[in-house]
């Protein structure tokens, strides 16, 4: 059977590694397995949230409402834009995949950091557009400058903050590059940690109505999988003119969103309260594995997310410690794949990370 | 902003009513409104399945195990294959757009009936493919082998049995026909309601195995959201040799299934006692709307599925009873837009089918 030739280029993403995996090779029991390595909320989702989906649970049945239009309007209020401002899908990613397809053929042309979240280049490659990266691995807006003069894209990704890397640029250095791109190119403002980033430093703050107003060639996505603890049940939205919302539509498959995220969802954006509190012991925490890595030796990347990499030099391979970890329980996600001789690692709850560091501290010293 | 120009053909999909739009439009009481518009199995998700449910709700926080090693297993077991043949999509939808944007390009062809699942058609046109249909509303095959011989196909849809009609084609014709395609065609076997056209006549199974071994340029899919009441989990599957299955997870997105969603199948599959008597009561019911559509002089579609479609002829506009109906908060399925003055209408539940009958009957009166 033959295929499209575009798919022959196109590789499938590796997800984060599954307790239920280390469980199965491991031997590992469940209740041990400490899973960092996926960036969800370690905090677990919001009690008031679980408890309207076990209030639901009877509902499965019934195909979600197609219109999502009580979760479209709530979305539409927090960001004080119109519904036709919002689309809803299975995780941002499901977002990134319609702006690719909308706007890209076989000669079209996309511009990213060099390392940044890889469904960017995956989703590119399924339409065989050509893939343009910056030299540095974290974002350099003079790079993407630079190689936008030379090449021109017809999508560029912005990933503020950056996965897997954690760096993110100030939203006046993106305003100021978003000046000088061209009208018919969308820029892809990928803003899934932004709730960390805003909360630790004002600088780095995108709103995204403000955004879409003064560049109406942008669309702003966030997502339910993060700060708002909802990653197993996929749901992010993307909010950008109504034309180009209009037109990713037409992408968009029917019941793209199960009827008990709808719910989840909506209930999730009651309980503001709860994701600051998340996110404020997000960065108390990250402090500890900031003082680890320099009592190591270790260079990290200051970060404005959930998550922190820690940098091995020539010191350690990566590889061999994450995997020394799984073999304990502990899932954190080597960056190899990425280029970098380094481990991200999702920043946990109290109790997890002081186990982190004394499962690493034993692995560190039996690689020496 | 310019978009692919292919979009610019690409309709969107019109799902069912959902009940919501019936309480906000109408005023209706929601306890009050009767859904038998999108073919969920109206005897709501077997009770096993919401209690699993229920107890794992605080887990909506973390990622689904990607792999779905647990729901493929089982559903390998249950069709007698390997893990390897099988594919899980956000409903067996996402396994039709996977099958048309791994095998269609805009010189492409895609060979289907007249009328029948709409979204065929609409990714098709996604892909800039030419669309080809037979002349007969129902399944021909014979007009199938007619326009495949003189045009041919990069896929072929053979809906069994049919939506939005109901019709079901046996399967040694349809195996018949297979011998006479191509093995570069791949032809897309959609069981979404083979659970009820195998229960009703053993001359319309289609299994799984027998079907892609003996024709290995075929997929199979099945869905959770009818027979088995996932509807509003989103979960299909699609059986194919294990090429096909590899080249279609290039374009699957990670996480495309929620942690729930997962957990709802596989309990689903524990239940299959539940699966069998909610069958058995669809085509008891279904008999009654077989009687009450001769007493009222209205040719219906012999179905073999849990929906039945009545024809209206020049007796009364269908578009006129839906919205007539939908008023009363009763949600049926207008096929004006199918080209076909009829109605299709899910077979719900004793009491349920009792009141739409006392509905249709006030309905029509009025519209005499």
């Amino acid at each position: 059977m033959q295929f499209n030739k575009v798919l022959e280029n196109v590789t499938t993403y590796e997800a984060g590694k599954p307790i239920e995996l280390v469980v199965r090779e491991y031997g590992v029991k469940p209740e041990s397995v400490i899973k960092l390595a996926s960036n969800e909320n370690p905090y677990g989702t919001s009690p008031k949230v679980t408890a309207k989906i076990q209030e639901l649970a009877k509902n499965m049945f019934v195909y979600p409402d197609d219109s999502m239009y009580e979760l479209k309007e709530a979305l539409a209020n927090k960001f004080e834009v119109e519904s036709s401002n919002v689309i809803i899908g299975s995780g941002s990613d499901q977002i990134l995949e319609f702006c690719v397809h909308a706007k890209c053929e076989k000669d079209s042309k996309i511009l990213m950091a060099k390392t940044t979240f890889a469904m960017y280049e995956i989703y590119g490659k399924q339409t065989g557009a050509t893939i343009i990266k910056t030299e540095d691995d974290q974002h350099n807006l003079e790079q993407f400058s630079k190689l936008y003069k030379e090449h021109g894209a017809d999508v560029i990704f912005l990933c503020l903050p950056n996965n897997p890397l954690g760096e993110c640029v100030d939203k006046d250095d993106v305003y100021a590059f978003l000046e000088t791109i061209d009208s018919n190119t969308l820029v892809v403002v990928d803003g899934a940690y932004q709730e960390y980033a805003s909360f630790k430093d004002e600088k780095k703050r995108i709103v995204a109505k403000d955004l879409i107003t003064k560049f109406p060639n942008t669309i702003y996505l966030g997502t339910f999988s993060k700060a708002y603890a909802l990653g197993g049940m996929r749901v992010g939205y993307g909010i950008a003119q109504a034309n180009i919302i209009k037109t990713l539509y037409k992408l968009r498959a029917p019941f793209n969103i199960t009827t008990l995220t709808l719910a989840a969802a909506i209930e999730a954006l009651k309980d503001e309260e709860f994701v600051n509190e998340c996110i404020a012991k997000n960065f108390e925490e990250m402090t500890r594995y900031e003082e680890y890595a320099k009592s190591k030796g270790f260079e990290y990347i200051p970060s404005y997310t959930n998550f922190i990499t820690i940098k091995f030099a020539d010191k350690f391979v990566s590889k061999e410690v994450a995997q020394k970890l799984l073999e304990r329980g502990v899932i954190v996600r080597d960056l190899t794949g990425y280029g970098q001789n380094a481990i991200r690692i999702t920043i946990g709850r109290n109790e997890q990370n002081t186990k982190v560091f004394e499962q690493l501290d034993e692995v560190l010293e039996n690689l020496k």
